[in-house]
């Protein structure tokens, strides 16, 4: 199976150093960690990226098209508003499952609608830094099937 | 950890015999097996029932107040529209995950509004019957934190 | 020619007893009487149910998949909240004609709305009980087509 | 009992050369001697009438009040966008029934709203040529009624 | 000064005729009638016209370009849908004023909003014939301002 | 025929000293002169009242069903606001008509909506303050037919 | 007087058990002994009844047509969501009034909207069991007029 | 226990002179003198007040900061309108209740929003002057908990 | 390559006379020489056609379908409120290019919505009589790709 | 340079006494001694009024138009409802700065709206009575540019 | 003439790449190179710029503003989300023409608002890579109208 | 003090070059001059950035938490379109003040709304450049009770 990119987006790498009530108390590296390690658990390299720029997390889509099996993807605050990420996960043509580390629709209500949904294979959220291992295992179970 | 609830509301008793292509073609008690062996692997208890009675749903969740670590929650067409599932998710103190077959974000607008996720501890949608497995795991690596 | 199902949602049992101005005089077992005359007419058996459950309905429309060649619905008040009845319309795979008694575009705004519609062969509303005789009617001429 | 009128609307003259599978293979010309056929199986006079003009079609409806004892009316394009037409339905004092072929409740939403329903006094949608037949028999069973 | 345009719209051909309890009991021959004596008595010809056809009311209004000081127009339902007809009045470069019989704002909402009174030079509604009359006076009064 | 008493809202005491070309160059004592002449005309007393007090104004409604035959009422920034005015209209069961200067239509979109119109005879827009004396003739023509 | 029916809708019967800062500390068979008293002080039988099904409601308030002078009626979460309810207060001939524990108004904003309120004979919210308490008053008060 | 203040808004005068049907045919002098004996039987003085002025509604209730136990207040048309009021209310720290003679639910929809009710403690509406009583009744028995 | 037909909607037979800043200073019959011209450059004959009458543009498009390779078409006001129109060029079978003068973007609200362009090829405005030009070149262009 | 008027809407007479940890702790006399020293250490006379009626606050405006080089206003409660004092503001031709004591985006979704800012110079929330002194400041420093 | 700018947005770089049925078989290399070539035609030179970064587009039409006649500007999925890019665009003060490859009235609504488009000179969609050259033409054409 | 980062969303480098009468005729560097003067006057460091890049403006805010005392933050276009920004802000835990030049709410609706006013400490904007100036004293002024 090929590698699993782990895309995270705006304000993510504040982790663990911002309103750790409500995004946890782990950094973002110690989520990769954990993240790579159940990729090994799981047969699957995992590799992890961050970006606050929207045009970043474009091209890490478009670069994914060339070697990941898919894409476990946070676009955090763009989310919400973002038409040019949403051409870019229906452009490349590999599964991409969106997550959330909070339960988005006990917040505010701009936070509800998510842009990107409608053209992923599926979507987690609310189970905090479990919401990335639990998108790594749909990747790794859906395979084949999408 | 005490037994987990898999919730199973209207409709879904015509798993496997109704449109495959978009439900899968597993029935819903193949469904039900592969959650209680699931359960095993993780060592804990799974039962299963399904309704297509509101009122029913309603007493099922007041009813795992005494005995369930959590609920995993497949509302179905009531989803969209029972206030008082919603009020009785919120009201038996236990965690519900609210899971779903298919990606409602990429069917009908009136699919993507759900009035129970506000009171939910997360949701999942888009991987079939792995769906329900990756609640299920949620529930139990959540375990404790809740 | 398979039996036809007349099914009459919530309310529907106080007909005759209930505005009659808008509802006409008739009671609902007088309906069910003309309507089973009908069918003898057309040449098809015809079997009347009514329920003010919303899941007994779903469970009627369930069971008709094994016998009936089509059905005549009036949801009442559950036409315009249940998404649970319209996803039983879609998956039961039997044409559903939705008749209603009443013109219900000249009355409140919200009986203008119809989540079952979309899923059903048509629609028949204004002619008090002749419109449960049109859907009969409906029914039998499009038989072969649907 | 005196004639009905049907009065067909815009774009209906092109019937059987555009989109048959959504509109029936059926031309006007072979629809409108079955509804003639029809009517005098129920002993009634049928006249038919098309125009893709607005003011025609309130001209034509203005002009039965004088010899018709109902109308089967299929507004078209027209049902979602005109007033005028309302008017002349609600002016004209004599029952009016709308049809339309398809089930427009299925299509696009623009069209699941009709000016016109609401001073009609039934709808009937959804079963091709036959929704005329089935207005032809609301208009003759509930003679004496209205 | 130079004659005024008393322009009808569609179903206005039936004044008298129709629910005379909401549109008053004269003909529209009467209301005519009415104007041009008004007309003589303010010191000004008045022509009067009335078409079902929006083509044919667009048509009136270029026409009056060459000879009106003015008109009172009732638009009838084309008020509430027609961009045509505004672009008429806009382009046409005399003063319109619209009028009503009725008070359309304590009837339907959709009556509400219309689509002309933008760029007409005012609006006169609710005093049966007399709205004609009083829109007569304002155009003759606002003479030389406008 | 008893009194009509006209009644001006707020800011309406600034008229002739604000925007000129928006609502003319005559004063509110100016415009009150031209109407009591006109009222003169047409054989009936006009007694005028301005207040920026939606109490005040609430009060004179109040106080007029004691002595006036109808009331033109240009109720200015209240139109769009007041529930308590179109109240103290509907509930004092005399004629009101309501005024305007401008011709709200062509304004910013929230001068579109007045909740006074629905229990007033009718309106009267967009002729300066010719507006108030159409509404006095109007006030007189529908004498005993009100 | 005949006896009135206190009708407690889904998610009720946990009272007591379930955020008592919000609803309070009774269990409802607490308020049900609290509701027999009052009534025997003010001269009534009170019958009471909870269900969390819809069906059930339903039959409950047809049912009362027989033997209940009104109803006081906590529809809970099925206030906002039920149109065959608001069918059945209204087909069923006898005062109901609708009551909730808490300022509904001060909640979620899905809350404010009860498909009930416009056809009950009034409305009371917001003083815990108490609004039940004055229920019953209002229903004994205004007996004979309504 | 404090007194009680009785808080009547716009039009409120006109009581027994206006609309017998919809709003009773007691004038409000003498609902106060109901009121004044229902508070005698209750042990609680209650004191009356009306104005047609926004702004000395706002006085009453600031005023009565000083004295009151609480507020039974009737916003008349300010309910839907007035974002003072509802300061004032919220501001003043005693518990109001909010109340209505007519069912609003059942008038116009612009009735059913009260910018009030979210900072009163309960709202009572549809008993007629009974609504008031009611309010009293909640007051006291509330008395203590608030 | 068949012939094109240049269709212009109502109002546009004032060009040149009417509002020159908006719509440029060429009347229509120079802009029609200018597309003859065009034509004849792009090697292909071109019909031109103006109609204020909606019944008529609709017969227009419905005759073209037997000779022309395409319509380029303006069809001014109706262009936001025609579905007849709309189902005309949708039913007609050959490529229909929407042109329009100016901006609509950049003009009012109502003129941002077009019934008619999700049914053409595509969509040209904002270039005065040159929008035409473009539209002819891009009928000619795609010829044999739609 | 002409004086300041600061002008203060309904309920701020309650500062100091009202919610301190939303408004602070000082009352509004110690506000207005803070804006007089601030007023003369810029060297222009502060005067200050306050009132909680609308009509008050208008004619106040109005006077201000004599004597006052601009206003430093916050609204209150009107800002979200006041057509009238809109009208004001903009019709007295002297900058009016609006203030606001708390961050009004951060509070309920109504308080957003603002009838007045669209006429005024400027607009300051968010720094609690600071808020009032920036709107001095820049009042001072616009002097000669407005 | 000066140079003019085609100015491709997000996602882009991928055409030939991604759902050539939708965006035709070119990659934008193709289409660069026919661009140029028809400048060449046109007598005016054509330079070609990517981006998936809109700060990199801003700082394109900012840079523009040196060398340019004119932009042909496809903002991709920025056309719908970016008010700073209408900014730039209205900033830099010379024409500016937005293409689409495909009809976006024919997809998604929420494809069917352009923030941009109100500040642009014309617009072009519908036609593959012929919008882009179509755009080209349109700037060449309306050289020294604009 | 520690220093306060004044920070320039995109198109504000165009300052000084782009439509002055809006935006003012200082270019950005001048502006910064003024608020580095100002800020010296104020005891406090200035140091300004602009960037027409999202990202950057996020990296900005974050770098911002390590050595700022507060933001003087004009996001430009950001303001209404980005979740990511008020994340950003949200995130950093120092007081932001959100500036504008011109008065938004005079201008396009689409600019009265801003996506990041919640999460800021006040707002000022109408100002021209003092806008800048009256945030920096604003957070010099609230410097310890935020």
């Amino acid at each position: 199976m090929k590698p699993i990119l782990v895309l995270h987006g705006p304000n993510l790498n504040l982790l663990g150093m911002r309103e750790p009530d409500v995004y946890g108390s782990l950094t973002l590296e110690e989520i990769d960690m954990h993240l790579v390690a159940l990729g090994q658990e799981l047969g699957v390299e995992v590799r992890c990226r961050q970006s606050n720029h929207e045009g970043e997390l474009i091209d890490a889509l478009h670069d994914a098209r060339a070697w990941a099996a898919g894409v476990a993807f946070n676009p955090g605050g763009f989310t919400h508003t973002s038409v040019a990420l949403r051409d870019a996960v229906a452009a490349i043509g590999i599964p991409v499952v969106e997550v959330h580390l909070s339960n988005v629709y006990a917040r505010e209500e701009f936070r509800h609608v998510s842009l990107i949904s409608p053209v992923c294979t599926g979507k987690i959220s609310g189970f905090g830094w479990h919401s990335y291992g639990l998108g790594l295992r749909a990747l790794v179970e859906m395979q084949g099937r999408v």
